[in-house]
């Protein structure tokens, strides 16, 4: 099977993350701050400096600003109720997942706050433009994906993270698809708040997942023990445990460790020109191709991550897809999650097929797909 | 090492879990639900069979009203402010973990709603009588504990069920500690929702926890991309989607499946059994120990759980795990995040020490640590 579905999970995990998973069985099976006991507090270290990982590849405030969770929507639900009171306005792109959109139409939609969505479009200018008409004077926050999950698009997150300083916004990213792809540096773009998946381009195992903030995140959405401040009956105030509580995924944490430092040994610049010449090629090919719909005239590295999302012209997505399947190549077809990017980009009829690599794809497996879908486009048309 | 402290987490996992959880990352290494090909769909239908024997065990409402969460507390918050509404009451037990507690106490703290704690005696119908006492026109949920983590009591689910069913009430319980260890019946003793750790007595990885409901939970507090209805800007409101947003963690529910078939073949009544016999025989040991509190007067298995809590007369509970654990013998000492059962057992100035084994601990591993103990007291008196 070739699999280009990375952007849903990577697969395969390295050996070396699935070797740190096994181990962690062992010698990290206890759990971590709750018993004084070696295995415990063994354990308790190895989290630890799983934050400082993070920390480190994301430029953040600090190993206590890292929490876990179960994943990427959880923590971007953290963030989000995290900070927004009744009466306040946030404001997001139109390239935002579910994981963005349902937390904030729920609030929207029951008046607890107001909400607006600028548009994406293929000008920088005109992205900020439309950004800073939504503006007003009860903005709270501004939160954008680093990335768009369908259609790759790079959000400019320096420029917009100027803009909401300029306003006096909070400004949180959705790493989702950015994380281990494109470089993303808390402290030096001025981000107050990151969320993102452990198992896509941190390669970690699936139910893990992180928050990592300046200290701005008030309000908890999940109360419970922390193995600190026994005889609190409210949630702690510190962090990182007001925003973990039970057990942690240390399996999983175990493996993102590893992940983190595979990507920090290799460069998240290098992963992303590597992924980024094999989409680049396949654009190219894919754009010969008549009946190849590919929603933008040319492959900006710039302004697009390594991940290709097309439709031929006739066909929804997802006969596409299946065709894909039956042929032993794993994609995504059908809608991502992400109704407002489907819009955007005017796919809410067909959906779009999403191809999406990781550091195992082959120049070989690129053709192989472009061979299969050349073939598909002929005897369709017969 | 001897883990004793299979409370906090079940150390070491069985071979077959492991494997199962190696092999997933194989076979079902792909998000569930998410994308239409092989990997993805064979991923999901392993997720849904484990689905169903959580609803086997534990004579749950159908598959689809078990969902997949981090933890049991993570699944305790989902349940409570699931059916908590402005104005509502709620009982709980004076044996509950802060996972019941901090929510509960925030949302009273804030005038969202009214609570009452009822306490858990030896003596069941002082107990129920506690309760009742407590009931009042705007109860809407009584949640309490299958078994206290600190002290090991049993409560009379059957009774309390039967109490909140003749007043219309909601039941809720806490199966932390009781999951994998007593029978906990759903249906036959008439439990609303029951929220279960994967990592304690049901054998899996940390990080996966579940909530078995009968469709009373109304609301949310998490919202994100379920993979369905994804044009829908709010969350789906089918069971089990609602309740699971993000990607879930495969490798710990394919670990917990094994987990569950273990249960399931060897029988939580025989585990009961066995560890009951251990735990009983270092009851009684420890009961001839002069110095030694206990905390019950006999070991009356029918309201027990097989753990035991204990502490040495003049010592905090903390200088005797500590001695344990120098002597490798890994148990929790301090306090539990139970502030109500150390109140409740007045050893809020010194904790407990908890032992708490597994199907791997030994009648060896017991003498062992009586020996310790033995000797710590008499050093100690020197």
């Amino acid at each position: 099977m070739i699999y280009l579905d990375n952007a849903a999970t990577s697969f395969p995990k390295p050996t070396e993350v699935l070797n740190a998973v096994n181990k962690s069985f062992i010698l990290y099976g206890a759990n971590p701050g709750r018993s004084g006991h070696n295995l415990s507090i063994n354990t308790a270290m190895e989290v630890y400096s799983t934050r400082e990982k993070l920390n480190s590849l994301f430029d953040g405030y600090g190993s206590e600003f890292v929490s876990f969770t179960q994943n990427c929507s959880y923590a971007l639900n953290m963030a989000i109720k995290g900070v927004l009171k009744k009466g306040d306005h946030v404001i997001i792109s139109s390239l935002e997942h579910n994981s963005v959109l349902r937390p904030v139409f729920k609030m929207t939609s029951r008046g607890e706050i107001t909400s607006s969505v600028f548009v994406v479009t293929h000008d920088t200018e005109e992205t900020l433009n439309n950004l800073k008409n939504e503006i007003r004077e009860n903005t709270k926050l501004i939160i954008v994906t680093a990335v768009s999950n369908v259609f790759g698009d790079i959000l400019p997150l320096r420029e917009i993270a100027e803009i909401a300083k300029e306003s006096n916004i909070l400004f949180f990213v959705d790493g989702a698809q950015g994380a281990g792809l494109i470089p993303i540096k808390m402290k030096k773009i001025g981000i107050n708040c990151l969320c993102i998946p452990g198992h896509k381009g941190l390669l970690a195992p699936m139910g893990i997942g992180a928050i990592l903030h300046d200290g701005c995140i008030e309000e908890t959405i999940i109360e419970g023990g922390t193995g600190s401040e026994s005889f609190n009956y409210l949630q702690p105030v510190g962090f990182p445990d007001k925003l973990e509580s039970g057990t942690l995924n240390v399996p999983a944490i175990c493996g993102l460790k590893k992940g983190v430092e595979i990507v920090l040994n290799y460069g998240v610049e290098n992963i992303f020109k590597e992924e980024t010449a094999l989409m680049k090629f396949m654009f190219n090919e894919l754009s010969n191709m008549r009946k190849v719909i590919l929603y933008r005239s040319e492959y900006d590295e710039k302004m697009k991550a390594p991940l290709i999302a097309f439709n031929i012209k006739g066909f929804h997505s997802e006969e596409v897809s299946a065709y894909l399947n039956e042929n032993s190549v794993a994609v995504r077809g059908g809608y991502h999650c992400s109704p407002l990017a489907h819009k955007t980009y005017g796919t809410e009829d067909v959906g779009a097929v999403r191809i999406s690599p990781s550091r195992f794809t082959t120049k070989k497996d690129v053709n192989y797909v472009l061979n299969l879908l050349q073939k598909f486009a002929k005897n369709k048309n017969m």
